[in-house]
C-alpha cells in the first residue's frame, strides 16, 4: 500500500497500523507539516509533494500497489479565507493527480481521507453519510466534497473501487495542529488564562487516532474484494466534547485553574465552523467496528502526549 | 452585468435577455465554443479566458458591475473520461479565480450556472435541490459540486451573495452541441438510418433555452436586495422527454423516416449519464417562474433553428 501525507497525524499512525500487519508501506511525503521522526524505518519513503512533483514520481509510487491511502491535505480549515486558492490546490488539484498517476499504473482501489466538513452546515441531530445536500461553509469542505466527487467519478467511468471516510476532530499521538494544541501552548505560556474560540459551546464527535486508524482498515478490508464500489464511511464517536470541555480537561491534566475568557463568536469557533457535529456511524458499525476510547479521555492521553519527553513541538 | 462565457449557448441568451431590459451587459468570452456572431455589439466585449488570462483582465471585467453570471465551462459531460484534468481546470479552477476577482473589485452578487449533473446517481421521482448528498458520476459532475460549494464557502466567509441554477438538457436557438444536434447532422449525411447512444430510454426534464435564461432573471431578482444568501434553483419543466421521442421529433421536423439504431448500453447513454432526470421546481415556481414551451416544442424549434440559413453550423 502507498499512504500519501504517510509522515502526517493520521497518516503516519496509520502506517504503523499497517505496519504492525505485515503490509508493506510506501510513504509519499512532502514534510509540509509531516515529520521524519514519524516515519517507521521500515516504510519505502518518498520526499515528494504529489502536488508538485513531476507525475513520474507518483508513478514510481504506486507502481506495484494494491491499494494509495491518499491523506497528504491541506488540514487547515480554519484559514482557507486567508488563501482562497490553497485548498483547492493542496487538496482537489493534489487528489485529482493522485487519481491520474493511479489510472496510468493500474492502481485501482484508494482509500480517500475527507472530513465531516462535507456536511457544511447541516444540523442534524447525527449526520449519515447521505444527509440532504450539504451546503458548503468553508473553501476547505469544498475542496474535499470534490475530492469526493473526482473518486465516484474514476469509479463510474475507470471502475475504481473507492472508499472514502469522513471525521471531525481527530486527537492523539502526533496530534500537532488544533485546538488541543493550541490550549496547551497558551497554559504554559500563561496558566491563569485561557483564550477560547467562539463560545465554548461548540461541540464535535471527536475521535482517538488509533480508533480512527482501526476504522479506515475496517473499511479497507469490508471492500478489498468484490466488485468495485463507491463507499463512504463516517468514523467518530457517539458522543460529543464542547471545546468549554475539552479546555478544561487539558487543564486538569495540566493541573492549571485558568479563568477562560471567550471570543464570543456564536455559531461556531470561526467562519466555516459547524457549532455541532454529531456523525452517524451506524453505517461503520454494521461492519464491525467501533471505538475503544471515549473522546474525553482521547483528549487526556493527547495532552499526555503533548507534555511528554517526546514531543518536542510545543 | 458582467456575464463569462456570454458568447456561449445559454450565455448569449442570457446577455439578450439583459440588453432587452436595458441592462448594461460586459461579456467575457475566449471563443472556445463562444461565437462572435451570437454577441450583440452593444455589450463590451472582452476576449479572454477567465482560466488563463492575467488577474488584471479580470479585475477590469468586474470593477464597477452589480453581479458577475458566471457561464464559462466546459460543457461537454460525456468526454470527460478522455481528459481527466479538463474539467477540473475549466469549470473549478477558473471559478475559484472568477470568485477570487470578484473579491478583489469587491463585486459580490454572482449567478452560476451548475448543472443537474450535480445530482449524480440520485434516483427520484422528481429530485428537490436538497436531495440525498449525491454520488457524482462524472468529472463534470464533480467540478461543479466543487463550483457550488466555492460559492457557498464565498457566501459564509466573504459575505457573497450568491444564486445557483441547476438544469439539464438546454435546447433551442444556438444550441450547437448535444443530441439534438448529432441526430440533425446524421440524418442529413443519412437519412436512412440513425445511431443513438444508449437504448433510447433515457429521459429528462430539458427546457427551452428562452424559458431558462427568464428563469436565471428571476432567480437574481429574487435574491437581489436584501442580505446576501445562498439560493440553489432548479430550473426545469415537469415532463420528460426521451431520448428515442427527441429522435422522432427531429426526424419529423426533417421528414425522413429512418431505421433506430441503438448502442444498447443500459443506465444512460455513457459513462455518467442519469438515465433519468426529472427535477423538482416547486421552489423557483414559488417564486414567479414558470416554463412557457414544452420539451418537444423546444426539440422542435431547436431542429429548425439547426436547419435554418441563420444556422451555419452544421
Amino acid at each position: 500500500m502507498c499512504v500519501t501525507g504517510g509522515a502526517g497525524f493520521i497518516g503516519s499512525n496509520f502506517v504503523d497500523l499497517l505496519l504492525s500487519k505485515g503490509i508493506q508501506v510506501r510513504v509519499i511525503d512532502n514534510f509540509r507539516t509531516g515529520r521524519y521522526e514519524f516515519v517507521d524505518p521500515r516504510v519505502e519513503l518518498y520526499n515528494a509533494d504529489v502536488l508538485h512533483e513531476p507525475n513520474s514520481v507518483l508513478l514510481k509510487a504506486f507502481d506495484g500497489c494494491d491499494w494509495v491511502a491518499h491523506f497528504q491535505a491541506n488540514a487547515d480549515v480554519r484559514h482557507g479565507l486567508e488563501r482562497p486558492f490553497f485548498d483547492i490546490e493542496q487538496n482537489t488539484v493534489a487528489t485529482s493527480k493522485v487519481l491520474d498517476a493511479m489510472r496510468q499504473t493500474g492502481v485501482k482501489n484508494i482509500f480517500f481521507s475527507s472530513t465531516a466538513s462535507v456536511y457544511g452546515g447541516v444540523q442534524m441531530d447525527r449526520i449519515p453519510e447521505d444527509c440532504p445536500f450539504p451546503i458548503q461553509q468553508s473553501l476547505y469542505g469544498a475542496s474535499k466534497v470534490a475530492c469526493e466527487g473526482l473518486l465516484a467519478a474514476y469509479h463510474e467511468g475507470f471502475d475504481f473501487n473507492a472508499v472514502v471516510g469522513r471525521w471531525v476532530q481527530v486527537v492523539g499521538e502526533r496530534y500537532l495542529h488544533g485546538s488541543i494544541i493550541d490550549f496547551t501552548r497558551k497554559l504554559l505560556n500563561d496558566p491563569d488564562r485561557l483564550y477560547i474560540l467562539g463560545d465554548g459551546t461548540q461541540e464535535k464527535s471527536g475521535i482517538y487516532v488509533q480508533d480512527l486508524v482501526r476504522g479506515i482498515w475496517t473499511a479497507i478490508q469490508e471492500n478489498n474484494t468484490g466488485p468495485s464500489g463507491y463507499e463512504v464511511y463516517n468514523i467518530g464517536t457517539d458522543s460529543t466534547v464542547s471545546v468549554k470541555e475539552s479546555a478544561a480537561i487539558v487543564c486538569d491534566v495540566m493541573n492549571v485553574d485558568p479563568v477562560f475568557e471567550y471570543s464570543g463568536r456564536k455559531n461556531g469557533g470561526w467562519v466555516g465552523d459547524n457549532p455541532r457535529v454529531l456523525l452517524d456511524t451506524t453505517k461503520i458499525k454494521d461492519i464491525g467496528w467501533k471505538p475503544q476510547t471515549i473522546v474525553s479521555q482521547a483528549i487526556r492521553k493527547t495532552t499526555e502526549w503533548l507534555l511528554s519527553p517526546e514531543c518536542t513541538y510545543l
